[in-house]
């Protein structure tokens, strides 16, 4: 019985596998993983570590040697077949011999987009596209939609309790889940670009917003009036960089002391999450998480900077009329008009819940009805 | 090999699954299930379907009849032993020749608690007892409640969307959740005794609270104004009856009008969710569900008035600061003070998820700190 088909999904997992050890490393370019096979033994492996680094392909090449020369190579995103900061791939792989590549999904880069695929068919390769297709797409989600928008993926992300705060009325919120979801918010900072919360998030909770791990996002305040405590963590940038979005003119003088301190700071005329958002996506993020309060979140949903919600709901009531809830005004006064999360997924971590799921993209009309 | 564990097990199971066929209808006795066996087979089986009816034991001992001799019984509850409206199970399986019986659970209450089993084991019967403990004791949880606090069972179940809210800012909540979990709250009221709303629910939902099958829970109204329309569903007590709690010398006029139409009314001087409470156990209730606001359901928290939480969690976000959430003040300032649920469990319905969890028995002291 030919059992290729399920060698050829197990070796992509492989790729996957691969890739995903570059996760928070490679903006703005995808993460790639590949495997080289011949005659059943794996010759060669490799991932893209980081942007202006080799690919992953070229890596698995470079392993193999002569024995990629028959072979099949795997590779979760279609080779290049551009001249950017690298060869083409696809011209190292007609060179190295390889008789046959397997493709987890097509590049959506239009300067790829099926070229590199054409380009070794075109050389007499055998070449399978769509293997673990969705896998494949899920790992480089922020890379495809950067690369269809022009913007980075964002994720909001945030913790409540069952009724529904994500604080107490005085704003007291340490803590509302467990040590196991917080852990996990460490690891999902390590895989973003950059991480943002307003002016009320820095003088109430004064976070750090660091991975504590290898890998730590650029971290991002948005402050329209810049009124914000001279000693928050936040300035600390020997840990991390800080990067502070404010309205021109707004107080000289903190924006003096907190350059001084190696804190970049942008005025802007207009600040929106949109406007921060199309800033982020020049400097290359992939990914950016939301980690704001109730007002800027409703604002980056309206603007179109959420893509995907993170919900973790830890099984405690705190009650509270006044207290705050995850998202402030959207504008809608019907039920029906609410926003349905798709491809909803869920888990548990230690004794909290969390949620998932993509915004539908028919939000990007909220724009018209944005209060702010 | 003895495999007798494995029979006893599947046939407390049994027991059970009888037990259930009179879900909503025994108030305010237990949900009992009984299963005679001789040599291997069923010879036997009966719930007990309501108060004043024979209980479970003695439609198992009608079936079995001369079978019974030598028999296994099983149980889920302790078999009484006093003389109530019935004579007691234990002398009538003493008289039937048992040679052994299986019980799920010793009977809280103090007119039997350990006394039936005494007597059987008196008789020379061999008693086994605590098989399938957990089940039977979560099956019977309200009638433990009641019997053990002398207060029905209080459940709190609310449908918020993922952002906490359970109406947007307008009061429009039709629907935050799928029909799916709606089906299923219709199954949860024909399960319970009576259902409680405020007059906030009257005027703003207009809830009909029936159960849409056999069996439908009294409907219960607290009102302190007695500002309600004339014209609410819940006047209709053709259908199910309805019971309105009210201060006293609120607004004759309508309570004549209500009472012309069957809804019985009742005034207090002080209109506490306790005090409804104990006016339901008195009527006999096992278990009320609370499905009102934020408000009133914050005070029935204070009071001690719930003890199980059935949260349905809606994959959509509506925002709103204003919007209303599941629980209004308990006077907590820190998210330290948060009440932590106990013996977790969820499960998804349709798109919903239904999140279920017990209130600490410490709730009890808030009652100290109650704002209203």
């Amino acid at each position: 019985m030919d059992n290729s088909g399920m060698d050829d999904r197990a070796l992509m997992q492989r790729c996957l596998t691969l890739a995903r050890r570059a996760l928070g490393r490679t903006a703005p370019n995808p993460l790639v993983g590949s495997v080289i096979v011949q005659a059943g033994t794996i010759v060669g492996e490799g991932f893209h570590p980081a942007a202006g680094q080799p690919h992953a392909e070229v890596f698995a090449l470079r392993e193999a040697g002569d024995r990629a020369h028959g072979a099949t190579l795997y590779v979760n995103l279609e080779p290049c077949n551009h001249y950017g900061r690298t060869p083409p791939c696809s011209e190292a792989i007609v060179a190295a011999g390889v008789q046959r590549v397997v493709v987890g999904m097509v590049d959506p880069d239009p300067r790829v987009s099926g070229g590199g695929i054409a380009r070794l068919r075109q050389a007499g390769i055998e070449v399978t596209v769509g293997i673990e297709e969705a896998d494949c797409r899920k790992l480089n989600e922020a890379f495809v939609h950067r690369i269809v928008h022009q913007r980075p993926f964002g994720i909001l992300k945030y913790a409540m309790t069952l009724d529904g705060k994500i604080a107490t009325t005085t704003g007291h919120s340490a803590w509302v889940t467990g040590a196991a979801a917080r852990a996990e918010v460490h690891q999902l900072r390590a895989t973003c670009d950059a991480v943002i919360v307003g002016g009320n998030t820095v003088r109430r909770d004064n976070p750090l917003l660091t991975s504590r791990q290898a890998t730590t996002p650029l971290r991002v305040v948005m402050s329209r009036s810049l009124d914000l405590p001279l000693d928050a963590q936040l300035w600390q940038t020997a840990i991390a960089p800080t990067l502070v979005f404010t309205e021109a003119t707004a107080k000289p003088d903190v924006q003096k002391v907190l350059r001084q301190q190696g804190v970049e700071v942008i005025e802007s005329t207009s600040l929106t999450p949109a406007a921060v958002m199309a800033h982020l996506y020049d400097r290359g993020c992939l990914s950016v998480l939301w980690e704001c309060g109730g007002t800027l979140a409703a604002r980056a949903i309206a603007d179109g900077a959420i893509q995907k919600v993170l919900a973790f709901v830890a099984p405690k009531i705190i009650g509270g009329s006044t207290a705050p809830s995850p998202v402030s005004d959207l504008g809608f006064t019907t039920m029906t008009e609410a926003l349905l999360l798709e491809q909803l997924q869920w888990r548990s971590i230690g004794s909290d819940l969390l949620i998932e799921g993509y915004l539908p993209i028919e939000r990007l009309t909220l724009k018209d009805i944005r209060t702010n």
